[in-house]
């Protein structure tokens, strides 16, 4: 039997690989040669500009197969002059391992890779264990975890339930799980009157008075109060812009930017009928044309409290001594894909610094974190 | 006697000045020597940046004293390239006049300055003729027009009745004249509420529901349906900005700016009693900061259908056979600052090309100004 894995020194050695979205950074070469070596099969799944890996210990098929699913990408360093510490230098200092990923989500990887290669040497199940692990969940998401599981469909391979090691915690490690997160969609709106002289606003249409009416009114609606699992599903506008900077001219256009994040009450077609039907209203009262574009970034998903997530809690419980209340907040994650192949939850780390300057992670947390996902491992297949 | 003064020439003698505001360009300097030598007594009333010229012929202090106003000063050229003549080179083609300020208004000044010295040299009047030239109507306004009837006060100067002579003809010559205008005010508003992620809308306070809400409010409301001589108020929000790229932000702050133009049912306090109004209302509301600035460009004035448009009217109709309507429409002019003075009413040619590249005259509607001018003087001494 091999010694068990770092995952600390593994979190430093990820840290150190440069992979900036999309830029795979020597990330994944890492761990497919460390995981091929634990006995994984490896296949790198690429697409576009990105790079993947899908590893799988045990037989394809398998009746139990428990998945990991994460990324080595890493957001950009914001202005590198405010880091204290080589954004990739992976350094330690006062019981924190700093870095860029070190947080979000490097530590989640190492300590699910570690655990998954420590589970499988110790007491090899009666199944398999697969980490489905993308380089593509920063940026677009168009050629990470849904390339993984496109692949996966053609090939056959299988997760019979799946945890998402991204960070859940906002402050106390263990006190958060998630068991789905809200959708979230955005709309550009412009609404395209006719220019003139403020003077004369008769023999003008100005769209602002139609964009003021619209905005009130997607703004002042109540989407749903919330659900069994949900909190009350929400509509942001962000911006409202018109870039005209004469007092006596009244605009062409007024563009404005709208963002939802809609509960499991909603689909996102749903939200679009809605506010389309808002938009074609106002065009109708106000007589102006309103050019709508909407992009949906994702579904919102739950897994009902169940097995799954009181696997999970009861690991966390025995590890920390905390219980995981079973949370939806948060923004999206890649979990929104996976819920559409399995049963699909989320646990990780305290994310506090995720995305900041000077990112950094307790040594401990990483240490708890694989010891939690080694219970849940051997619990799993008990 | 001298010989009759051209009006065409003078005005193409002025538009070879190039008195973009404020620059004098030698326009006034033109003025003064050919007044002068009229036997006006010419005073230059410099303030600031600006020069201003005013001629008095006949006794200061006398009982009727018939009072001409206008500016020399012209608009910038614009995309020069676009011109198809000199802007300043004052061409005659097809019996059109060219040139930057052929129409607002050197054309006008031409036409009064020329009536005035034909008819104090041919039928020396009972009484003084006053022409109050000004180099900053087409700026600020702050240095011109204001500063001339200052100095007039301070001189014990005085005007018993004003002609503005800018162009108010919409097509035909001899159409229209105005006895008002709406007065003019532009609101700045911001409305700030406080920054955050938009997935978590409650944590943050987005100033754009309220900006919204509150521009709905000032768009809807009606300020009045129009009085005896005047259209109806009106209210045009001409910008909101914010600025905000990211789709995943509520911004801190929100921009709008609002121009009203007011008849005489309201003075520039009431609206701004009544928008100040609004922006607490909204402020409570929402529980936002509204930062505001309010400029007032001008009161409404109205000179009431009576002596002195008849007069103007008379000489219209019998100069060009047409009767003019009496307009209070179109934007502020120099007429909003001699109300104060005595009564005043405007009377000018077709002033189509204003503002844009080839401005241009009809040479024929300067004579026929002149003409009208004259007989006016003649009318009013008679």
């Amino acid at each position: 039997m091999s010694d068990p894995i770092d995952p600390v020194a593994l979190t430093a050695d990820l840290v150190r690989c440069p992979s900036i979205t999309p830029t795979e950074g020597g990330a994944l070469v890492l761990l497919e040669r460390l995981l091929s070596d634990g006995g994984f099969d490896c296949t790198r799944v690429d697409r576009g500009d990105t790079s993947n890996l899908y590893a799988r210990w045990g037989r394809k098929g398998a009746n139990r197969t428990f998945g990991f699913n994460g990324h080595t990408d890493v957001v950009p360093l914001g202005n590198e002059a405010d880091w204290t510490v080589a954004p990739f230098g992976a350094e330690i200092r006062d019981g924190y391992l700093y870095g860029r990923g070190a947080t979000d989500m490097k530590s989640g990887v190492a300590a699910f890779a570690a655990a998954a290669l420590d589970f499988v040497a110790e007491t090899p199940p009666d199944g398999a264990v697969v980490l489905a692990i993308t380089g593509d969940e920063e940026g677009d998401a168009t050629d990470g975890t849904v390339a993984l599981l496109d692949w996966m469909a053609d090939q056959n391979e299988a997760m019979s339930v799946c945890l998402v090691g991204e960070p859940t915690c906002p402050d106390v490690m263990g006190e958060a799980m998630k068991i789905g997160r809200r959708g979230s969609l955005t709309a550009w709106l412009t609404v395209r009157g006719t220019q003139g002289h403020a003077a004369y606003p008769h023999r003008a249409n100005n769209p602002i008075p139609a964009m003021a009416r619209l905005v009130d009114r997607l703004s002042s609606h109540v989407l749903d109060k919330g659900t069994d699992h949900f909190d009350p599903s929400t509509l942001a506008v962000v911006t409202i812009d018109t870039g005209n900077p004469a007092t006596n001219v009244i605009p062409a256009a007024c563009a404005t930017t709208v963002n939802v994040r809609f509960n499991d009450a909603h689909s996102s077609q749903d939200i679009i009928t809605w506010m389309q039907a808002e938009v074609a209203r106002i065009s109708w009262e106000f007589g102006v044309e309103v050019d709508s574009k909407i992009k949906v970034s994702g579904e919102s998903f739950l897994t009902p409290p169940g097995d799954l997530s009181e696997l999970v809690a009861a690991a966390v419980m025995a590890e920390t001594g905390v219980t995981p209340v079973l949370s939806t907040s948060g923004g999206t994650s890649d979990a929104r894909f996976v819920k559409d192949h399995c049963p699909v939850v989320e646990f990780g780390l305290v994310g506090k610094t995720m995305h900041q300057v000077d990112e950094r992670v307790a040594v401990e947390q990483i240490n708890q974190l694989k010891a939690i996902y080694k219970r849940i491992l051997t619990d799993y297949f008990a």
